[in-house]
């Protein structure tokens, strides 16, 4: 059986893209040299004036160098600008990746006149290879000398790898009566060639917000999007996502449970998640998008394990993609994921359709209907434990032989 | 791409075969018209006179009827027979299938005029679905007259659900000087058919051992060969292992830890790791069998939970099947699994080639080298994380085309 791609969506329009412009943030994306294709693989994003930053960052215990330093400067200050490269993670590199990136950070620092501590970096690409730092110091000028407020397309689509369309959402809303404007753009994880597979995200704003509120906004939306997608359990060595506010907006600072900390969060949280599902949606080989619920477990932890374990579940997910409705690899994968489950209580769900009631399948009937709901692109998969009132969601994507061939593939 | 089938092994010669015989021991394999096909279904284990026994079940919270009924046995007294089906696990099934495995148990028992709870059963194959009963029923006399001393092999064809090759080995030793015979089937488990990724194994012999012993014997040597092998992570809701021995060489009885322990101990280990081994290199659509070694954790536990994470992570097992030296994927890997490791202390070994040292790449020398490793059906990952003494072990396949063609197909 060797099954037609079936890509789940090809490029769909930028969506709410509006004017995509920010008060003060002007970015440029190019080629500099490090993808042997001729693609944008350099982008820069500048603040004016320098932004208030809150970062998040892989806790994977192997950290690229552009994780390590950037890490430390969001915690020391505002950010005047940021650094991004794909096609390289500048991971595993030791002390002389790290040198090459605090050297690239100077540079900019230089051609910008600021402080170099203010420019922070991001890579995604690789591991294990020296960044091409020759090339990118010749490309740094022309870098420097395209940025302008519209420049944010072009850094989109200069931090992609091998996402098949470049992420970028744009919103703007009041805040206690002023406007405000948020961009956001993204790369995919996961389901993606060799060791590709890092998340980027960044968030450009004109709020005006002390760093705290930067810092709790950014955990509290992570936790709700991007730590809520799952598509093959890996954790990559570069992820980052930045939320930057250089406070343009005339709005009255946003402190921590104000009126405009939640206007600001009903701006944010909503296009966080957007972005995540983006991700989810785009992974390579991916044909499926599927909504895991978990409730009625013991705790929200219980929830959450089970959840990730059937999203992470290769059976599982093969049968997502052969759009069978095989609610045994469910009932075992639930079973086998750790937290204590009671067999003969689990009810299942496909989108509305039950086909298994305390632990028992309704037949031939209800399995059919499951097979409908499994033909469409995106559908809900609904576990009710009945031992209580904890939940979670994961949203997953199929292992398809795309995947298999894309990450069989030798590196390029 | 679309690699072809490269079947890791197709059907070796039943190795170590000698005349399958156990003392005391006879057998039978028939189609009992479970499956579709006509291939055989149903198999009958008979000992004469009744045996010892120790179990092992799956850790599966969702457990099969037969699992639940044979546990429970296995604790209660000796065993005169076992009844094994192919085609349907009986799980998920209820009190019904309870019932189901209880009524066959009796007729079995009754056909041999012994005691019910005499009678131990296995089931394999899909979930969810109620034995056919009558038919079974029917065909229950037909396998009763079959079974004979030579019988072991059609007993362990009748086991096989999607496995190329039927495994068997036999062999003879001397434990205190008496001569003492052990044969194993099993079946193998993960990267199969939908719901059929259930591992059963049986062991019989003739030695003269007390059930503490037998326990002791099969706890031990599952650690050492069953709990070694992983192929997709997940567990089945029928996994068994079960060790006969009904006592008729003339041994002094194997008390724990006497020299007859120990002879037979080393007939049996052996033989349960090279069946787990057999397991793994015909896991469905598996082109390689990868030997994962982590040493110099802080704690064997670490050590286990590190070379777990590596045998199931699907970017470092599209890596074995694409034959690529992604070095960065196995430290991606190691550094999300949860203990902490030292980045900058890691080395890499595939095979004898050292491709990353302190954390490292050494260059593309190596990597070629790496390379030609990759290139051999059955080679060795060893990571030496250089912070403690804890070491662990995990023989692991890789992921490919075909597991997703064959999960992904529809139910039988």
């Amino acid at each position: 059986m060797t099954k037609k791609k079936r890509p789940l969506i090809k490029a769909p329009p930028d969506r709410q893209e509006g004017p995509l412009l920010v008060p003060g943030f002007s970015a440029a994306g190019i080629h500099g040299g490090i993808k042997k294709s001729r693609r944008r693989d350099l982008a820069l994003i500048v603040s004016d004036p320098p932004a208030r930053v809150a970062g998040v960052f892989t806790q994977n215990h192997v950290k690229a160098a552009p994780v390590l330093i950037s890490r430390t400067r969001v915690r020391s200050g505002p950010c005047k600008a940021v650094l991004v490269n794909s096609g390289n993670a500048n991971a595993c590199t030791g002390d002389p990746g790290l040198k090459d990136a605090i050297g690239l950070c100077q540079r900019t620092a230089r051609g910008l006149a600021v402080d170099e501590h203010s420019v922070l970096v991001a890579s995604t690409g690789h591991i294990g290879e020296r960044l091409p730092v020759a090339r990118i110091r010749t490309a740094l000028p022309r870098l420097l000398r395209e940025v302008r407020p519209g420049g944010i397309l072009d850094a989109a689509e200069a931090i992609r790898t091998t996402d098949r369309f470049r992420k970028v959402l744009w919103s703007r809303s009041q805040v206690g009566g002023e406007p405000v404007t948020l961009c956001g753009i993204a790369k995919g994880a996961g389901m993606i060639r060799p060791n590709m597979a890092t998340m980027l995200a960044f968030f450009l704003t004109d709020l005006k917000a002390p760093t705290t509120t930067l810092r709790r906004l950014l955990q509290e939306g992570t936790e709700r999007s991007f730590d809520r997608i799952s598509v093959d359990g890996d954790m990559s060595t570069n992820d980052t996502v930045l939320l930057l506010a250089n406070g343009r907006s005339r709005n009255r600072s946003a402190r921590v449970g104000s009126a405009e900390y939640e206007a600001f969060a009903s701006l944010l949280f909503p296009m966080m998640s957007e972005l995540a599902a983006m991700i989810v949606r785009d992974g390579e080989g991916a044909t499926k998008a599927v909504d895991i619920q978990v409730r009625g477990a013991r705790s929200d932890k219980d929830a959450n394990v089970l959840a990730y374990h059937l999203a992470n579940s290769p059976l599982v997910k093969t049968s997502f993609y052969g759009q069978d409705p095989n609610w045994g690899r469910l009932m075992a994968a639930l079973g086998s994921a750790g937290p204590w489950v009671h067999p003969q209580k689990i009810d299942i769900f496909y989108d509305r359709v039950c086909l298994v009631r305390n632990g028992v399948g309704l037949g031939k009937k209800k399995t059919a209907q499951a097979g409908r709901v499994l033909q469409k692109q995106a559908f809900t998969v609904t576990i009710d434990l009945h031992v209580g009132t904890g939940s979670a969601r994961v949203l997953t994507s199929d292992l398809t032989h795309d995947y298999v061939t894309l990450n069989a593939s030798y590196p390029s």
